[in-house]
C-alpha cells in the first residue's frame, strides 16, 4: 500500500481514537465528512427490488451497498423533477418549446455545456454535448485519424474498452489499413495487471514517427488505473501524435484538465459518475487550438452556425470548433436529466470530492489489504484477494479490481444477496466504487464485514 | 384539386345534409371519425403558456390549433407515465436495471423495434433503433456509398432538407469527390414547386450508370411531396444504384412498405408524427439481403452479438444485418418515450389513419381554395394562397405548405396570436400538419375561420 496513504488513514484512526477496523472509526469518518449530506441527493436500490438480493439476509447487511457506480450512477433525487418539466413544457407548449420553456430545446445541449466543461477543465467552446460516446470517438478519429504510409498507427492498450477496441479496428480497416500492421496495443509487464506508463512514453519515444493517433481511456475501466494524461500527451506531441482520451471512467471521478494538459480531443458518456442515466447523453472536447484546421469529416444541420441554422438555405456554414462536429438535435430528456446531476457537482468541487475519494479508497484497500492478503497479521479466510488498481493514488480513482484466488461465481452470489451492488468479471474479478457523491465510510465498513462474512462461512463450512 | 377527392368531399357533405363550408360539417365528420377519441391521447398546448399567442383573443380562437406535428408531435398523455417508470426503475434497481424492471435497459431498443418495424413495412431484424437521423445517415452511406471514378454521384433533390443536403456533401468530400461533380441536385421544372417523378426517372436512367446512391426525404419537408418510393427504388435498382430514403416526414404519416419495396436503406427520426420528443432517438432500416455483404465501415461494442457482448474479450462479432451498425448503449429515457406513442399507434392501423388523413387534408385544401384562390367564387380577400403541396391524395401526406401573395410576417404573428400553431419559411410559405390522431375537422374548420378573419381584416384595413 502507498505509505503515504497508508500513514494519513492511519493517523486518522489514531486522531479519532478508533481502530481502523471497527466500526466507530468508519462512522467518525462519515460525521465528519463535509460531503456527507450529498448522500441525500440519490436514490439507493432497493433490496427488496433486486432479484438477486432477494434471499434470506442476516441483519447487519439489510442496506444495500452500492458501489457500482463505475458502471451506472445513482439517480439523483432531483431527475425526476427536471425530466418530468421537460414532458410539461412538451405537453403545455408543443413545438414552441423549443424557443420557450426550463430549457428551450432547440439549446438544450448549450443549457448544460458550461457545467460540463467545469468538470473536465476545457473552456465552455471546447466541449459539445451529444450523441453517445463510440459515435463520437469515431467522429472525432474521422477528422484526426489521417493515416499516410509512414504514420498510420493507432496506440492503445492490449485491454482497452471493446468499443473503442472495435472502434479503433474499424477505423484503421475504413482507411484501408490492416489492424494486425496498425495497431498497437500496449501490454502490462509480464505478471503485472497495470500498464507501466514508462513502457508507454517507450513506444512514443521509439515508434512515435509512425503513430498517428493514441487513444487511451484516462482511467483504464478494468483496473481502475489512472494515466498520466499530461506527461503523455506531452510526449506524444512532442513526437507530432494526436492524443485522444476515452474518460469513460474519469469525468466526476478525478479532475481533469484538458485544455491545460493540451489534449488533442476526448469523449465521455455521462451514465457513470455523472449520473444521467443508462445510456445518457454523451460528451466531446476538441482543443481550441484545432479550431482552424480541424474540420468534421461528417457534417450535419446541428454543426451549422445556430444564429443562421433555420435559414434552411443548404449553404453549410460550421460553428467554430466542437460545436461543428454536432449533427442531430439534441434530446431534450437526456440534457434535463444530465442537468440534475451536474447541478449536484455544481454545489462543490471536484477537488473536494477527490479528497474524499482518496481516503475512501485508501480506507477500502487497507481493510482488504488487512483481512485478505496472506501475510496479513488479520489474514483469517481461505481466499486472498489481490488488488489489481494501482496502490498510488495519484495512479488511480475510485474504484478497486479485487481478483480472487478461489472461483468467483460462488462469491459474487452471495454479495448480491446480501445486497451489494458490484460488477463480475469472470473468471475471477470483482470491480467496485466507492463514490465520493454518495458513498459512506460506513459503505465501505459493510461492505467489507460482508466479504469477511461471506469467505470465513466459505472457510469453515467449505 | 384532385377530382375524385373533390367528389367524395362533396358528396360527404351532401350525404350528412351540411354545406361543406359550414361549421356543421366538420363537426358531424368528427361525430362520426372512429379514431376521434385518440385525440384524448394527446396534451395540447395551452394557449396562456405560448408567448405569442398571449394577445387579445376573439372569443371564437380561444382553443389551440395544432398543426405542427411535421415539426413536433404532441406530448402522448402515456409518456410521462413510462418514462417515470424508467426512471424509478433507475432509483428502484440502479445498475440492476440493465437486466429486470420494465424495460431491461440492456435490450431497451429491442423493446420497442417491433412496434417500429410494423409502421415502416419491415421486418423486425431490419430496423434498429439508434442515435439520431443525421448520425444514421451518416452511418448508412459510410457503408453503401462506394464511389468509384466512373460511378461516384449521389442523386438527391435541390431543396433537400439542410441535414441531408450537407451529410450528401461531406460524404462526397470524406471520399475524395467533389459536391459539384459528384452531387446531382433534381430540379424542380421552372414555375412549379414540386418535383417531377418523371424527372428524377429521366436521370436514372440517362445518368444512372454513374450514380452510386440516391437519397430522397420520402416526403419532402417543405413542400410535402411523397414520392413514389417503390418505382424510384425500382428504377435505379436496374442500374445497379443504391437507394435510401430519409423518412422524417414520411413514418407514422403515410403507410410505408420498405421491405416490399426492395428499399436498401432507411433512417428516420421520432419526433415528428412518432411522437417521441424533441431529439428523441432515431431509427434505421437495412433490407435483410444485404445482411451478408455490407458491413458498418464504423464499428462498436452495441454491434456485437448481445449474448456474448459482456464477455469483453476484444473479439467483434457482428450482430447480423442492421444490429450490427448500433454503436452505442440506447438511451433509456428515449426508449420509454418513443414506446409510449407506438403503444397508440399499435392500437389503430397506418391505413386506417390514412384514410381519415386524405379526407382531413383534403377538406383543409378544399377550403382553402374555396376562400382563397382569385378565381373561387368564395374568394374575398386580397391576399390570395397557393398550395405548394401535390393535389393528389397519393402523391403527398397530410401537409399543406400554403404560399401567400402577400407578406407573411403580419399573417403569421396573428395567427399564433389566435393560437395556431404552424411552421413559418421566409418569405413566404406557412406549413401546416392535420394530424389523424390528434387533429379535427374541427381544428381545419378553425383554422380556416382565423385564417379569413386575419385576410379579412387585412384586407378592410389595410
Ligand atoms: C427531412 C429531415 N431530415 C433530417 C432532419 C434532421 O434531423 P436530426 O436533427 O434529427 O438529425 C430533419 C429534422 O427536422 C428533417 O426534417
Ligand atoms: C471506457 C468505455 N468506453 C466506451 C464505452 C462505451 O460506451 P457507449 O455504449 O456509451 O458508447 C464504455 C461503456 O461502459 C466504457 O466504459
Amino acid at each position: 500500500m502507498d505509505v503515504e496513504l497508508k500513514s494519513r488513514l492511519e493517523g486518522k484512526a489514531k486522531c479519532l481514537g478508533h481502530d481502523l477496523t471497527s466500526q466507530e472509526f468508519a462512522l467518525a469518518m462519515d460525521a465528519e465528512d463535509p460531503l456527507r449530506s450529498f448522500r441525500n441527493l440519490f436514490h439507493f436500490p432497493k433490496r427488496i427490488n433486486i432479484p438477486e438480493a432477494n434471499g434470506d439476509v442476516t441483519e447487519s447487511s439489510r442496506d444495500p451497498v452500492y458501489f457500482s457506480g463505475m458502471s451506472l450512477g445513482l439517480c439523483p433525487t432531483t431527475t425526476k423533477d427536471l425530466v418530468c418539466s421537460s414532458l410539461d413544457d412538451w405537453a403545455n407548449l408543443g413545438v414552441h418549446g423549443h424557443t420557450t420553456g426550463i430549457f428551450p430545446w432547440a439549446e438544450a445541449d448549450l443549457c448544460v455545456d458550461e457545467q460540463m466543461a467545469a468538470l473536465v477543465g476545457a473552456k465552455r467552446e471546447e466541449v459539445a454535448v451529444m450523441n453517445g460516446l463510440s459515435v463520437n470517438l469515431h467522429l472525432f478519429l474521422l477528422s484526426f485519424y489521417q493515416p499516410t504510409p509512414s504514420r498510420h498507427k493507432i496506440l492503445c492498450e492490449s485491454r482497452a474498452f471493446p468499443s473503442d477496441y472495435y472502434i479503433i479496428e474499424s477505423q484503421i480497416q475504413h482507411r484501408g489499413f490492416q489492424p494486425a500492421t496498425s495497431m498497437i496495443c500496449v501490454q502490462p509487464k509480464s505478471g503485472e495487471e497495470w500498464i507501466d506508463e514508462g513502457e508507454i512514453l517507450r513506444v512514443i519515444e521509439e515508434e512515435g514517427e509512425s503513430i498517428a493517433v493514441i487513444l487511451l481511456g484516462g482511467v483504464q475501466y478494468y483496473t481502475g488505473q489512472l494515466f498520466d494524461m499530461a506527461a503523455i500527451t506531452a510526449a506524444a506531441q512532442r513526437k507530432g501524435i494526436i492524443v485522444g482520451f476515452d474518460l469513460a471512467h474519469a469525468v466526476g471521478n478525478v479532475p481533469l484538465h484538458l485544455h491545460d494538459w493540451n489534449v488533442d480531443f476526448a469523449c465521455w458518456c455521462t451514465y457513470k459518475y455523472l449520473n444521467s442515466g443508462a445510456g445518457g447523453i454523451a460528451c466531446a472536447y476538441m482543443h481550441e487550438r484545432h479550431n482552424a484546421t480541424v474540420k468534421p469529416a461528417l457534417q450535419g444541420w446541428w454543426g451549422h452556425k445556430s444564429e443562421t441554422r433555420f435559414d434552411m438555405d443548404n449553404e453549410m456554414d460550421l460553428e467554430e470548433g466542437v460545436r461543428g462536429f454536432r449533427l442531430t438535435n439534441p434530446s431534450i430528456l437526456m440534457c434535463a436529466s444530465l442537468k440534475a446531476s451536474l447541478n449536484i457537482y455544481h454545489q462543490t468541487s471536484l477537488e473536494e470530492l477527490r479528497n474524499k475519494s482518496i481516503m475512501l479508497t485508501g480506507y477500502l484497500e487497507w481493510l482488504i489489504r488487512h483481512y485478505f492478503s496472506s501475510n496479513s497479521p488479520g489474514f483469517s479466510s481461505q481466499s486472498t484477494i489481490r488488488i489489481l488498481t494501482p496502490p498510488q493514488p495519484e495512479r488511480r480513482g475510485c474504484q478497486l479490481s479485487l481478483c480472487f484466488s478461489i472461483p468467483l461465481s460462488d462469491i459474487y452470489e452471495k454479495l448480491s444477496l446480501a445486497g451489494v451492488s458490484c460488477d463480475k468479471r469472470e473468471p475471477s474479478v470483482i470491480r467496485i466504487a466507492p463514490v465520493h457523491l454518495y458513498n459512506s465510510f460506513e459503505d465501505v465498513y459493510k461492505f467489507v464485514e460482508i466479504l469477511r462474512g461471506i469467505l470465513y462461512h466459505m472457510t469453515v463450512f467449505g
